[in-house]
């Protein structure tokens, strides 16, 4: 299983990818971080947004997609800008029928470090403890699109122990 | 110079498209409401916006686009989902490298009835007496679609006569 996770923003977006071996072990095939704010306008970020990611679906061919849900703790005018992006982000994902899970910023703390309300500095610390990245520079945007992914691959891994569908947990963690 | 109006929603999106003569007289082409409810999940329905967009896109080919800014009047939660839907639409257009122009609700108002704070009844019925379509059943969505293109085109009609270019426009109205 190849997982994408995207961590979607209107001024930058993350991307990770990793394989998951069958005994669940995780491994780190690439991370990058999409700069939009050299756009002309913010239609023309959406376009860099989608280009990229269709870039990277095209270069690491992944069978499986996580991406986070949107924190409403945001202002709207926030979460309408990252509704653009997220928007955009699946709007593309869904077209070529690559599978979406959507996981919720405390699902993915809990099940990186433990609790879910860690702060960002732990979730990358273990993004790298649990890829094995101990000296590779990694975008905090790309940090958290690593994690994301991390995150399916457990909740997978938990899913098939325990017989329980991952579209389930999806709904349930939403 | 043909246009083509979008009036996004995660539930329904209007699409309405016109021709403007030389003359600036515009003329009824088609319209359509893209029904997204019946999709398996929000994801799905990004996916079905933007299938029956490309769809249109491919049918009327049009020269222009435009579309609405978000009423920031609604909820954070109904922002998101309003914002999902038109980051999936705006990505699609942008590229195919179509211009896009985005206006205010109350700037088409303005524009169609002669003041911002008109009703939804009165825009349709502008929309009906413009395109003098009398008889013709108009879902909301798709008049509201079509009442976005006239405000492009009266707009552009305006910038020419006046020598302000579209783009400044489009940004004194956003």
């Amino acid at each position: 299983m190849r997982i994408l996770g995207i961590d979607p923003g209107s001024q930058r977006t993350g991307l990770g990818v990793i394989d998951v071996a069958a005994d669940g072990r995780c491994t780190y095939v690439a991370a990058r971080a999409l700069k939009l704010l050299d756009a002309e306008d913010f239609p023309s970020r959406l376009g860099l947004l989608c280009e990229g990611l269709e870039a990277a679906l095209d270069e690491f061919a992944p069978t499986q997609v996580a991406i986070e849900t949107v924190f409403m703790d945001k202002s709207a005018t926030s979460a309408l800008k990252l509704g653009h992006a997220r928007g955009a982000a699946l709007a593309t994902v869904v077209r070529r029928r690559i599978p979406i899970s959507e996981y919720p910023p405390r699902v993915i703390k809990q099940s990186l470090v433990g609790r879910g309300a860690a702060d960002k500095q732990q979730v990358q610390h273990m993004v790298r403890l649990l890829l094995n990245l101990p000296e590779v520079k990694l975008q905090a945007d790309a940090a958290d699109a690593l994690a994301v992914a991390l995150t399916h691959a457990h909740m997978s891994a938990t899913a098939q122990r325990t017989g329980i569908a991952t579209h389930q947990l999806r709904r349930r963690g939403a």
